[in-house]
């Protein structure tokens, strides 16, 4: 099949249009929300998008409302043309890809309300719609229990910021089906429930975890590790692997199961930030494996942050 | 013309449905949202709206999501039958009303999520999605800046509840334009900042205020005024049509004008909730008119609580 890629559209005008002629053409829409420097990962997502739909969107955007100021917005990893070419080879191509400049700039649609000064309002706008005299962005959408544990607990305006901008995607490409990769499996559910909660007309679709082949989960920050780092993270997979192991020959208490996973990473040098076991939909956790799980573990090598986790079917 | 009511439809599929099949047939939509119990105020946004778009659909819905436990949802007035022989009154009728049961249950959708209780999740279902098992509603939208003043102070949940049933509203409509009456002017604004904000593809219409003969603002409410409490509450739209006079023959001191406003409320026996000249959009509070503002007042007259509020152009 040729390489292809129909569009390369920045305006959100210009995108919703596209996607309403698909419909008016009695094509379906997927997207892909990606934040670009695109790995297998990110094409299996493509390559699931393609079985669902007739027409593939994936946004290529890194979302300042999700960083908090201490965070890697500044350092993220970012390869634009490396993405469109990655994207071309994928069989079937992708039909649009939507990389806007600023999704906060609200300029050019409201003659009446100034320029926001999205460039200090890093954290999403909350403290710069002050400085803005009121006219800044200041709408969030909150999935106010499950954004709390988890990730939650160590980034407190992340899933705000995954949530708001999400929502603004699927305002802007109105989509039949949205694709997440269960990598950022707390992400996957929290839109899910959104979706749900908010009636959005929308399928959200949780996509399989990709591995390189030594098991380590794929992730656009894993180009910060070194080679030392990299090695000494493959103890995330290998103890969660071990986890499910022991769970088939019977072992069903949580505490035992997290104590494996943490002392291997442990062992390895890493520093954990959470190790839980939680219900699938909920992500409530769990002290006996009764009904299908998810077990999650995040955790730092050097100065990377990683995330992984592994669904333990009952 | 012939009185009419295309239909009634109590399904949020069915309603996204009928709102597609017009948009496939070159029809504009415009959604009106209310809570029934119509007046004249919410007939004249029916109008309004069959200006705007080829179709209108008029939703009736008392939102428990706005609502706090120590305030009025049990006896929010509502007469279903009487608001549709209104609206088929109006001239063009209204093409479709959309009457819902409860839009916060979502047994039908998912079927892996078990049916939230909702008649205990009055405040919106914050506190039952823990009774849940961590499965209800527990999705809402905030217009973080905006929903914090004026009404925001004594009502914390209110503008919360508001912005979210809208989104739902919204995501089930999918209409192209909305109306909203500017007697309710914090919520008008805030909702035209959330589609702002959140690239929602609608434009939002506020709409004047109606009054009766003697002046007084159109509410639902009104109903509970007695014979007396209703005269007495006549002092808030008097002076605050006092102050733009005031304002007209040169007062320009924010102070001065709202000191006017209180002592008229205050001297007829009505408990100032609050009295406010802010800016039109951002809704921050003004000292001196010199650019365009609106003057807010919230009151108590015996057990009811009125809004009303003046604009005054520079």
């Amino acid at each position: 099949m040729e390489p292809k890629i129909q569009e390369v559209i920045t305006d959100k005008e210009q995108m919703r249009q596209w996607s309403r002629t698909m419909r008016l053409h009695g094509k379906t829409v997927a997207l892909v929300p990606t934040m670009g420097y695109l790995h297998k990962g990110h094409l299996s997502l493509v390559e699931e998008a393609h079985k669902l739909a007739d027409v593939v969107v994936v946004s290529v955007y890194v979302n300042p409302g999700q960083f908090s100021p201490s965070e890697d917005l500044s350092t993220y990893p970012s390869d634009f043309n490396g993405d469109i070419e990655k994207l071309m080879n994928i069989p079937g191509g992708v039909d649009a890809v939507f990389h806007p400049h600023n999704l906060y700039d609200y300029s050019s649609n409201q003659d009446t309300i100034e320029t926001p000064n999205v460039q200090n309002g890093i954290e999403g706008g909350v403290l710069s719609c002050l400085e803005e005299r009121g006219l800044g962005h200041e709408t969030w959408v909150r999935v106010e229990r499950l954004e709390k544990g988890l990730c939650g607990k160590s980034r407190p305006v992340f899933f705000r910021g995954v949530a708001t901008v999400v929502t603004k995607l699927f305002n802007i490409v109105e989509p039949d089906f949205a694709i997440f990769g269960k990598k950022d499996y707390q992400q996957f559910r929290i839109i899910q429930r959104m979706v749900r909660d908010l009636d959005m007309p929308i399928e959200v679709i949780g996509s399989e975890i990709v591995r390189d082949a030594d098991g380590l989960a794929l992730s656009s920050r894993n180009v910060y590790l070194s080679p030392e780092e990299r090695e000494k993270a493959l103890s995330i997979s290998r103890s969660l692997l071990r986890a499910k192991s022991s769970f088939k020959m019977g072992e069903t208490n949580c505490r035992e199961l997290k104590n494996l996973v943490i002392q291997a990473i442990d062992d390895a040098g890493g520093e954990i930030d959470y190790a839980e076991v939680v219900e699938t939909e909920s992500l409530m956790a769990v002290e006996e494996i009764t009904r299908p799980v998810v077990f999650c573990v995040a955790a730092r090598f050097g100065k990377v942050r990683l995330i992984d986790n592994m669904e333990i079917h009952v």
